[in-house]
């Protein structure tokens, strides 16, 4: 059977104030598409449908469109997960009628140890859970992360393998290796939210979600889909599909989507910017990071670039500011930081001091107890 | 064929800032014992399912249960409906896969216009609706009220009417001539939210949400169930329960509820209320009301008071305070009084002047401009 994975969907997210939901509903439907071009058997979705655990009221109407044409319309089996994004308890409603018509919707962990088949496979839909679920479950208060929590679930789940079929596992984690980009909203540190993919190495196929780049992890036989949209600027070169997977074969091809609106980097001068014949040969209405060559203060920059270029999601300049006496520290250079070593580049550069042994002894403390409270959030 | 008629469950509603979840479960549990023994084949819940558009996430664990166990454990046909509190777009999640199951939810206008059919009975599941729903299913910018909405609402329903059958309509609203309490949250004012009952003559049982009392339309063929809890001191003399209806003979009978906590009021001086020889001759656990007959001030009073009373919900003054020059409004009458008359009551007082004629029309027009606003809300 052949099958098509997609995840991330974060309906209802926001692009720097842009709402995205013509976006969304515009992708969404090319997915179904190509469902329908590569006629797969099912649709596995792993986690993240939503943005917030309370998403507006136009999100849930575009989801619960999206899915009722899916399932009830085009009649497409669907596998889905909740992810860390969703309220799994808000995402459960409706999910004890929709199995019904072949569409299971898993959301608490002690779903996903038990699979669902179809055809000549095995489907383990293992949502998004916290260590404190699993402690419960497993009655083991000594869980205190995902990786620990893992031995025990595959423990269950092997229980009802079946020699004779395949095995999928559909989750939503971190898996240690895998790269990350802007806006997954999750700092990594200690492994506390990540897992180890020697776990997964049972299954036939893993079809992860969470990262948002479809060549985030490097295994044999686990893929993150990725997010079907570019969902921050960091994600701008990325490519953005769905996998298409043969379950018999376990080949699997990427299918390319293309946006209703790119995220493009834009370098050049004001002048050049608002000159008809620059922004005549290129899609003004793409979502823009602009890197102003002026160095000169600009009065109404933004007004005047929104009259051309509508959805800005920012301004940098690229060649600093004139007069500016100080060296500012890089955007760019600030995303591949960890918080401690900005930490000291902040304190270098306000006190033009270096630490001492003993402050750098106490930001590093400092920053790991908080840094590991915001890990499980 | 025999229906359980309820209506305006409002979970998630707090009284007075105690959680009535446990209260609410109970009381469910209770309407589905009834069903049971009743052996009833359909269960109609007219409205106002959830107490507010985004209800928390307790409150969908608690609704999502519910309805699974009604429908799908107890294989009970459900007809609901979306009332003002809820947030129909929400609400509606899950509703194209549950007609399978016998649950037929509806929460637009256009939904309600063409009948459920079971057995004998034609159900038209009309939900509640704005005006500018009207006016756009109609294509009608003269619609402005719900009263004038509903002749266009009723020509289209007659259409389907099988005279062989019987004609049951369920809905949400206000119907001129009901008597209100003050949970209901909408102030009538002009027939706004409101709808003659003349228009409902056609359905030989009209099941009612919205009010929360059972008595407070008096129709031979409509009724409200009133809520199944009481939800306000206002509704604390009323009796809480469902109708049971045989749609052959169109005889009604009403089943009493019990809740886990009643609400009383109780009237004492401070002393008797801390004498174990008077409380425990009371249920302490309920909601309750207090008028106190001391006239002194009482340091630490609702802490004293609470630690015998768990759930105080209001402390009132029987005999106002020592020392009091003034007469105050008292709060009864307040409830009873139209906004335009408290506002020359609160003149009066504060001024100590009668209202001039100027004075009196300019206040009649102010608040009549400012209630016609809140009356659609």
């Amino acid at each position: 059977m052949k099958i098509l994975h997609t995840a991330d969907w974060h309906i209802g997210k926001k692009l720097h104030g842009y709402d995205l939901l013509s976006d969304q509903a515009y992708i969404l439907d090319q997915i179904k598409k190509i469902a329908q071009e590569e006629a797969v058997d099912a649709i596995v979705i792993a986690g993240d449908l939503y943005d917030r655990s309370v998403p507006s009221e136009d999100s849930v109407r575009l989801l619960n469109q999206t899915i009722a044409e899916w399932n009830l319309t085009e009649q497409f089996p669907l596998l889905a997960i909740s992810g860390n994004h969703d309220s799994a308890t808000r995402l459960a409603t409706g999910a004890p009628w929709f199995n019904q018509a072949n569409f299971h919707l898993h959301t608490r962990l002690q779903e996903g140890l038990l699979p669902i088949e179809i055809g000549n496979t095995q489907f383990y839909l293992l949502p998004y859970f916290e260590p404190v679920d699993a402690r419960i479950y497993f009655e083991d208060s000594s869980i205190r992360t995902i990786q620990e929590a893992m031995p025990k679930v595959m423990q269950e789940i092997v229980k009802s393998f079946d020699p004779s079929k395949k095995q999928i596992l559909v989750s939503h984690f971190f898996v240690a290796g895998s790269s990350k980009t802007d806006s997954e909203t999750k700092i990594e540190v200690g492994g506390l939210d990540g897992i180890n993919g020697q776990l997964l190495s049972d299954f036939d196929y893993v079809a992860l979600g969470h990262l948002h780049g479809k060549n985030a992890l490097k295994m044999p036989n686990a893929r993150y889909s990725g997010s079907p949209l570019k969902y921050s600027l960091s994600e701008k070169d990325q490519t953005k599909g769905v996998w298409i997977l043969d379950t018999e074969t376990l080949a699997f091809s990427f299918r390319e989507l293309s946006p209703l609106h790119e995220i493009k980097e834009l370098q050049a001068d004001f002048a050049t910017l608002l000159d008809p014949a620059f922004y005549s040969t290129i899609n003004r209405e793409d979502y823009l990071s602009i890197l102003l060559e002026d160095r000169a203060v600009i009065p109404n920059l933004m007004n005047q670039l929104r009259q051309v270029y509508p959805r800005i999601i920012q301004v940098e300049r690229a060649n600093g500011f004139e007069n500016e006496s100080q060296t500012r520290l890089k955007v760019k250079n600030i995303k591949e930081k960890s918080p401690i070593e900005l930490t000291k580049d902040f304190f270098t550069e306000v006190s033009q001091n270096d630490l001492t042994t003993q402050q750098k002894f106490w930001i590093e403390e400092g920053l790991h107890t908080e840094l590991k409270k915001g890990g499980e959030e």
